[in-house]
């Protein structure tokens, strides 16, 4: 193993050089504007893998963005780990909030990265932290050092709901067929408490339309004699969320799994700075459910969150209109036991009860996910948190994160093995959102950490 | 008069190739792309000017866009009206919601246009209105029947609140000194019961902005335990109108005139088609402030309305983010002796309470205007009702509109003149809305009514 981190050492501004080869690449799934983006970004990785030492590598066609596969299979007799990672990214905007243009990477020195982190969109979620798992296998290859087998899927769909996955691993199971998932898409705590993620929350996200007169009006003819749909939608989107961080939809928390007192106060030890909290994102003060701590609520609680709200004259300066239609995007995270399809089903009764008498409204689902948790008494945990704390030389504790990664379930369920969720991001790597980037050191921990997972999981 | 009537008659058809030509200008005053056509929209304006007759035509030029004067003064002892219309328009987006381009008019026969009307950006709003004035000046000049000094002015700014024009006024006050205002800006109640505006709705117009977090935000890491401003803004739009259709706005009906019972009787004889008016915007029924009717509530009673609201993602498909900020356009209608700046200040205290401990509000105001009212026991108000009743064949009642034409009050003040409002629209007409379009026989009846203003005042 000494040999596989010396190899790392000595390759680590070519992996650098390399990452950025592909942060270049404008892989948006998310608008059609950038498909030959994302198509080059697929054949991109397949070349990687295939210089990684990789077998039969493919470039594997879907209904939507192909999947890139590979895979080093050296004996049937050892266990063998599915690396999964995905090759798109979320869309940039708003640009006029990048420091720099979002595709064109490069590195910086912050307060909490002192060592420099990569800017770009993608650096953290996910291109940053698949390579990683490209570069550990090189290395492992290169020394003569991969102990079990391996294969590698990265899709280029995850940020539009995974589409095209659950056919491709339903039609390819055999080719697919692991004892464990191993997936960097999440976040540690922070670099002084690694952690390895052990709960994500499930996503419902739909689309609503408010709809009041057929067309638009003049607001001084018009205005104070019909509904507006502006108005309306704002209410009703007012009335989701009681005064006390509850949400109001009807049975809402039926399923919702009780933490014990025990796993929340074990949750709670995590240090949880509240004023670096604050001072991160520039508020004064945080709210949400009555009862619960921040930590609590962006994990072990399901909420729900209006992702954008527009209707009417949004250009620049003054236009005197009541719009026909108002909309909103609308997502909900959830929490074990709660399922997408119920949690959906409720929201579109409830927002249809709570239109009032003239107006229409129109509930559209986007893509949904099941909530995931790995038990801490598992071979597969352990096996992470070992390679981790070797890695940092740190206790590395269990964490649920309040994101979603909704393959999770799918592949317990199509590939009867658990997924291990060993990311290396932090909170405060600005995913989805302008100036995202990822810490070099939280890089190279991440390319340490593999090599010393599969050597863990293969003893 | 006979032969002025006559000639108009026999004009018809060219009018129409005219204004088709003013109306394929893309003169959006609002839009900084579209400068070009809006400078072109006041050479052309001014050449018509020339064309029917006056003198002394002139592009002045402004801090903004140019105002176009032209005169024709026959005897200092005779009275002078001052015309004014605005040669610029609406943005005409939505876009896709135009059955032909905004900028490419043409007739079409409609259930309440049975001789058709003109459809285009402007139409109604005010090339269509405004160019009456210059045809029937002409048609009075060509027959030798103008019975008094005319001058007019036609802005470009009138959509973007007339910024430039009050310095004109004030720094042209000899040149535009008059005994009366006219203006084809409103609309008559309908063909079939026309109407003089004796009363016009001032405005207050604000933009307002709510930040939470000082980035945007990965919901599933962040949702629930931070402040959306998507949320908040709804929640403090929800709260600026109560259940009773009332502004909650602190001291917002301080001002408010008093309309008596007598005055309030009289108004809603006018024939108030409920069924009519839901059909047209395709509501099943209508709502406001309780204790008033519909007719009260768009003219006597003032309202606020959102006109816009933005924040987070809008475009295609899902993205789980919570914004930093979130928008809003707002805007007020005022009644008599409510003043925009009184709104706007009290709006701006308000909406600054109604903000949560943990977010930031700005309100930026854009521009406003008075309130105005015609009294109907005036030789302007009378003038107006005879042209009109003699053009239409039918009584014509005193209306009061619920819209806002600011200038009206500034005119007041400046030229000490009163401004009749002699429109000829109709509220269907769908101005400042996608497929705009404006009557032929509104068209012929207002280029009529004109020189018959004009004889009745100079008598």
């Amino acid at each position: 193993m000494k040999e596989t981190l010396n190899y790392i050492q000595e390759n680590k501004q070519l992996y650098i050089d390399e990452l950025f080869e592909l942060l270049r690449i404008a892989s948006i799934s998310a608008d059609p504007a950038y498909k030959d983006e994302v198509l080059k970004c697929a054949d991109e990785v397949a070349r990687f893998l295939e210089n990684a030492g990789a077998d039969n590598v493919e470039v594997c066609a879907t209904k939507g963005y192909p999947i890139v596969y590979g895979e080093k299979l050296i004996d049937p007799n050892l266990p063998t780990v599915l690396v999964y990672g995905h090759y798109d990214v979320q869309p940039p905007d708003p640009l006029e909030l990048w420091k720099k243009p979002p595709f064109e990477p490069y590195i910086e020195k912050t307060e909490i990265h002192p060592e420099g982190a990569i800017f770009a969109r993608g650096s953290a979620d996910d291109k940053g932290q698949f390579f990683m798992h490209i570069k550990a296998l090189e290395a492992m290859m290169k020394t003569n050092t991969l102990p079990c087998n391996v294969k590698c899927i990265f899709e280029g769909e995850e940020e539009v709901g995974s589409k095209s996955l659950e056919a491709f691993v339903n039609e390819n199971k055999e080719k697919l067929s692991c004892d464990v998932i191993l997936i960097s898409d999440t976040h540690i705590y922070s670099n002084e408490q690694p952690t390895v993620t052990t709960g994500l929350r499930g996503l419902s996200y739909v689309e609503v339309e408010v709809e009041g007169p057929n067309r638009d009006l003049h607001s001084g003819l018009y205005g104070g004699a019909v509904p507006n749909p502006i108005h309306v939608l704002s209410r009703m989107i007012a009335n989701l969320i009681d005064d006390n961080g509850h949400i109001t939809i009807e049975g809402f928390y039926d399923n919702v799994e009780t933490v014990s007192e025990e796993e929340r106060a074990e949750m709670n030890k995590l240090k949880d700075d509240q004023e670096h909290f604050k001072k991160s994102i520039g508020l004064n003060g945080v709210e949400g459910e009555k009862g619960y701590t921040t930590l609590e609520r962006t994990s072990i609680r399901p909420t729900l969150d209006c992702n954008g709200i527009w209707g009417g004259y949004i250009g620049e300066g003054a236009k005197t209109v009541i719009p026909s239609k108002a909309f909103a995007k609308i997502s909900m995270r959830l929490v074990p036991y709660q399922t997408p399809e119920e949690i959906t089903e409720k929201f579109t009764k409830y927002f249809e009860k709570l239109a009032p008498a003239n107006v229409k409204v129109k509930v559209t689902p986007h893509h949904g996910g099941m909530p995931y948790v790995l038990p801490s008494d598992t071979k597969e945990f352990r096996a992470a948190k070992a390679a981790m704390e070797t890695a940092f030389g740190k206790e590395v504790l269990p964490y649920r994160s309040g994101g979603s990664i909704p393959i999770t379930a799918m592949f317990e369920q199509v590939l009867e093995a658990k997924s291990v969720l060993m990311g290396f991001g932090l909170d405060s790597d600005a995913i989805h959102s302008p100036n995202e980037h990822y810490g070099l050191y939280n890089f190279y921990k991440g390319i340490e950490s593999i090599p010393l997972f599969f050597e863990n999981y293969a003893k």
